[in-house]
């Protein structure tokens, strides 16, 4: 591919990202996204495709199953673009022999079978090929642990290593780390299910499963697209993050230079929600935590969702209005105006059943994704304030905490991390 | 509620099933619905609402989280409605204190949470009532094992007990039987994983959570309306099912007379499908196994998917085309013509983590839901000849097995199994 399809491509990317940016939250519809982000589909088992993406920003009725994200471009998908209803986190451990030539092969076969999937095209040792042709808007994104790196030989970014241990956290190592991870989402259930398997089988020879977590958002169509999702504390979540498309998003995201340039960083933590003892609290005292309305996600000094919190506003009595144990004041800190730590956040919802024989009726929570150029001047900071006071925390635990070194996008014929490993 | 509300209710249900059954399969679109069948309603949170159940069928854009699926009715919704994407099956155990008159108020509470719920209204105890807002055709279904009805001082049917052991069955005991069921189905994981909460919130003062199954089919929107859904293996599953809405299915699913009439039986069988070994088989192994083509489902004997198989067809060499040891024909029987043996099969996908550990990439199968008017009759037979020789067991195991009684549908004020309990 040459320089010039890469700028296309990216200037491709950057307007849909822009468009879909609106959308970022969840439920954006078709209609929403620009025609590059998303593609209809011909159709691989030779049905009629729904036409052309010109035809689908027309006809809304057009199949969610038939639209591709462009796996191909400088950034990896499923990142900038909108984050579907499903996804699927897997970290997996490179086995003890795997060498830097195994190594090489499983990203190679890894890269080809995420191109296809993404297009709606079976792999080649694809069995059951009729689960591959309706995509849904797939994306499969992979990230590198400290170990694959030093497995092929390459030195690891400074960044890439565990966070530091957190007061707050009751971490878990089946639930956190590992070599390579990969980050599959799409708005159908069964295409995940699908992909997932077919990616794990390619790589199966050289690494093995270290964990599994998977999340949702609000389904496809469910909601006015652009609408932000919610948690299961039933928090509008993901209002203050930086939109897909612009620049602050891009200097907040992407690595400006070096191999990783393209690419940024991943911190995965899983954090367990107490459902049952945030219930206890009354709705003054849920928003009180947060800083924003329950309702609406609006901030609790006025506005609507997306209007600025007014941090120096205060009660009659001369208490701030946003507390300062709240979690917005907290997690915002002093330098996020000028850009200096602002974080992608990109999270899912889980929900699974509960340690048998427990008293609980439900382990649920979030699966904290957040991207970043550099996780130590831009995560770290954010997560040590909040470490050290923000209410949420008595109704939250991190259980899992990984960090990833995301790649940049392969160019078509390209293997993913080319830059970083060859 | 009048005998003639209750007459008209059934009729709509009827009318709505009759047309839904189209799409019983998989991804049936708003336009396929009937207007009974599937209501848009008000915005809880005071936005407009998308517009009238008719606007919905005439504007395909219409937001699948504010369509509603009624409660009432002569037979408890999730049965001949529609299969959304999304479902949990829930078995709990009363708790030993738990005596008749805490069953009456537990089955109080639990028909309006479910009532409340199914309408996109948050229950009385709701606290995340945002959560609520966008039901996305919410069903709740509640079955009965023996223990509860012996709690309740009610005989059980003579049919309400465990199945009898098959040669086949490898059951885990934490995954089966229970004195209580909770089938929870909508089209968005966020309104289910609430709706599950709420209700178990709502009982757990007299009942434990014994187990918990959730499985997915495709998307809303991803495949064509009506299209049948595909299991892990890539098969196309539910082709040969009667058709909600035809007296077929009415003969084959309600109960006809007894305390238990306008009700059914739910077999809930968890079946463990080795997707491994299944690749290993090639493509016309596979299809031999099933006697149908995996392509597009049709027999193969030839013909689309609803064309009936030619059992007596035989190759050039004499052999027949679909084999006598073929899951389509052994499943159908002799006396599926004549009604005798005709269950109506609502199955789920699940796909979860692989034991930690262990080789497997996935752990894979049906969470295989069968509904008949009496299991001794219809489903009993299948399964022991199913267990007695079907190719499909090489790949298939069930782990989990119970079955359970579902009362009637409620009418607006009554409670569900009013006309079993009281
Ligand atoms: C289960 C744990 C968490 C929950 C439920 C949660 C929820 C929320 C909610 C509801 C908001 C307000 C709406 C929005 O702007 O998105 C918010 C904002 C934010 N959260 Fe969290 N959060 C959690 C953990 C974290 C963690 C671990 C971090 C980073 C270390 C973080 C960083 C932020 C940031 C940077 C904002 C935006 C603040 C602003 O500029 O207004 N959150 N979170
Ligand atoms: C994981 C286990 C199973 C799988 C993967 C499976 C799959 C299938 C498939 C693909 C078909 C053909 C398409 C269709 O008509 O739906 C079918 C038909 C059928 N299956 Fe199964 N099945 C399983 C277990 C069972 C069990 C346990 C029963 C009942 C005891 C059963 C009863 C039937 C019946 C009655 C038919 C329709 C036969 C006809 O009249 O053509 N299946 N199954």
């Amino acid at each position: 591919m040459s320089r010039g399809d890469h700028d296309a491509d990216r200037r491709r990317l950057l307007r849909a990202g822009a468009i879909a940016g609106v959308g970022a939250g969840i439920g954006a519809g078709a209609g929403v996204l620009g025609a590059g982000a998303v593609r209809t589909r011909e159709d691989a088992l030779g049905r009629t495709a729904a036409g052309s993406a010109a035809d689908a920003e027309a006809a809304p009725t057009a199949l969610i199953g038939e639209e591709t994200i462009p796996f191909h471009g400088t950034h990896q998908a499923g990142i900038a673009t909108p984050a579907p209803a499903h996804a699927v986190f897997l970290g997996l451990d490179l086995r003890p022999e795997t060498d830097r030539d195994a190594v090489l092969r499983m990203l190679r076969v890894l890269t080809d079978d995420a191109a296809r999937l993404t297009a709606g095209t079976a792999p080649l040792a694809d069995t059951e090929p009729e689960l591959a042709a309706a995509p849904a808007r797939l994306t499969v994104t992979v990230g590198f642990g400290p170990g694959l790196l030093q497995r092929a030989g390459r030195e690891a970014p400074a960044w890439l290593a565990p966070l530091p241990a957190f007061a707050i956290d009751a971490l878990r190592p089946e639930l956190g780390d590992g070599d390579l991870m990969l980050q599959v989402g799409a708005e159908d259930p069964l295409a995940l299910a699908h992909a997932a398997r077919m990616l794990l089988k390619g790589l199966r020879g050289a690494a093995t499963v270290r964990w599994r977590q998977q999340g949702f958002r609000r389904a496809h169509g469910t909601v006015r697209p652009g609408t932000t999702m919610r948690n299961l504390f039933g928090q509008v979540d993901g209002t203050a993050n930086p939109q897909p498309g612009t620049p602050a998003f891009d200097r907040a995201v992407w690595i400006p230079e070096g191999p990783f340039a393209g690419g940024t960083s991943l911190v995965l933590r899983r954090i367990r929600m107490d459902v049952d003892t945030w219930d206890e609290l009354d709705r003054t005292g849920r928003e009180e935590a947060m800083g924003r309305r329950l309702a609406d996600g609006a901030p609790l000094t006025g506005g609507g969702e997306h209007d600025a919190p007014d941090f120096a506003a205060r009660t009659e009595n001369g208490f701030p209005v946003i507390a300062e144990f709240s979690h917005v004041r907290r997690a915002r800190g002093v330098d996020a105006a000028d850009g200096g730590q602002v974080i992608f956040r990109r999270a899912y919802n889980y929900d699974v059943a509960p340690d048998p024989g427990g008293a609980e009726i439900s382990e649920s929570g979030l699966i904290f994704a957040s991207y970043q150029a550099d996780p130590r001047a831009q995560f770290l900071p954010i997560q040590e304030r909040l470490a050290e006071l923000d209410l949420l925390n008595q109704w939250t635990t991190p259980i899992g905490s990984a960090v990833f070194a995301i790649p940049p996008g392969a160019a078509e014929g390209e293997m993913l991390g080319q830059s970083v490993l060859e």
